[in-house]
């Protein structure tokens, strides 16, 4: 049974508070656009995060990976950095970039991409709940 | 971080009631196909529709698009049309059509493809759970 | 451990169509009222039922009662009678009846209340939720 | 089948920023107590509020109170006021309080209590969800 | 906004190996009233704790308890013994007894009420999950 | 609106006990490699199985199979073998097979690719959730 791709999936979680907004637009504009949220004094969400990776799997283990690296290098490189943090302020790799969540997966990705690989598996997907009624995915294209 | 294409999931949710049968079908014929689900009294389900748009990131606004406008066109061309309706008597975009979420699930596609188009993304696929059971998801292939 | 008071629920589905209206009202009355779901064509939901039992127990067995006479119970006396039926013009014990959640609720408790003593259980409550952002529970006052 | 009571629940959802802290104590105090919830650059959560309300069915209409209704009291009073909000810095009914999810609950209570009275129901729970693993009830006591 | 009273639940998750039987009855007896929960062989399920404690809020600092304390309580007590084990055979304070929903939350109650209430807070209920279908919930009572 | 190609997921659920051990290791090499999961005296879980399909819609009928045939193949050649089992001890298609998350869903898929492609669709992924936090996905490649 060697030799089979697999796909695994961690969720974690982070609570964060955000805004959108582009610095160089006034507040109207930025208001128009990206509605209340905008507010400059911040809101925040409960993210919960999906990270998919992909490999053979290890017929001497039964595992793709042990799942404990997998969990230590999402909360290591992505969760400690974010969890109960303001995300516009506070996280060096989000740093002049828009806090939407297309951006944030995206970041993600960036972030965890190398030491992923580094374990043995390939980074196959990054999924970025934001609501019951809202997420996003990012492959890598 | 630009051209990097990601994926967006907007779920939205309706009550319809409707009957899986054939009318060139007889009754019998059609219980022994379809069971329960061709009661010609009805019945109902709340549907959770999802519909996931791809595209590149907007770096002007950290969008792929904006979730206002897709949430816009899911409800006005699918969930007004749908939602605390009878599926089999009273949906345009679904007459002569055997109700199967199959069908739903293709004929919301058809639907919404143009217009999520015209907005600039691209409509990737659509999602229909009819019960926590029971799904389907259509690619347009 | 004997003699210690414990509530149990189960959790059955049920998938019906219906319809809130007064038959002596007109449309127009009821649509005022009942708004979208008074439509004459009917409309229908996923009902999730949670019956919770409560009772001593038993310290030969480690249960209050068996599950599978709970189950039994709600399945013969609710479940095949609303399953994949029209709520208003199907069921023998909503004959005459408003059907929304409330009515229901109140129907399906009297019901199970009889069967549930028989088998040496007291009804505590029963549950009855239509969509994720509404529920109604009736507990026999 | 008058005359009866019943509960009814309706969720509504908001996401707020806050922040735990006592602007008397130091810093340090704040984080030793608080912990990463005093982060002085907030945090956020998709809270999920559900309000519980009870009274008899009224036999007319097969309901306790209509839910349009009840669903316009918990909006107009404290959806609007809190969502997408700085829970700390935006919010009239929150003025002078820590804002923890107890003291959230018990002001929403206070907020809408006597509205639900004059619709012609009593307000029974107000239930504050702000993760998964973490949620307050508050019943007027 | 001082000496309300509050409800907080706190949940856990554990997962565990178990088994429904009589040691005085046959297997087959065993098999007849438990039915394949009985399987000599062990089963098992991801088991959802929700601890609900009361108590008046502290106008100190806007808690009834800090969390981290119920949640150390919780793992000490329970969890840490519970959890990926065998909870027939090892664990202490569920010997001599009959491994139901239950028993198993009877016996949570009875480990977690004093650790508790040196904490500051009453114990109110300990509801216990088996799975989506079923759980249980001790009062005290 | 023939041949247009459509997925459809199935869910079932079982609950097994398992080990995750190599006969051939010590009991403290898989102790420290398998963490808890290897704890000989087993622990369990409430797996749940989501089994998608894909093939085109047959006009005839709305669907693309009967939901009734795929869900009997899932319980007729999985789930009356593994529910309330020992993976482990008792599962034919699992012998001499690390009982790892992987590895179940690939025998699973194993035992009913060619069942699901005699009643007309094509097997498209086996997926099998351990946790909230964990779950793996088989494509066949």
């Amino acid at each position: 049974m060697s030799e089979r791709i697999i796909y695994i999936t961690r969720r974690e979680r982070f609570n964060g508070a955000h805004r959108l907004f582009r610095p160089d637009w006034s507040d109207e504009k930025n208001l128009e656009y990206f509605g209340k949220c905008s507010n400059p004094n911040w809101h925040g969400h409960n993210y919960h995060l999906f990270v998919t990776v992909k490999g053979p799997v290890n017929p001497e283990t039964g595992y793709l990976i042990n799942l404990k690296d997998l969990s230590r290098i999402i909360n290591d490189y992505v969760i400690e950095k974010l969890d109960h943090k303001n995300l516009n302020l506070e996280v060096d790799f989000l740093e002049n970039t828009i806090i939407s969540s297309e951006n944030i997966a995206i970041a993600i990705w960036d972030q965890i991409e190398k030491p992923i690989s580094n374990i043995g598996a390939a980074l196959h997907c990054v999924k970025l709940v934001e609501t019951e009624n809202n997420f996003v995915e990012y492959y890598g294209e």
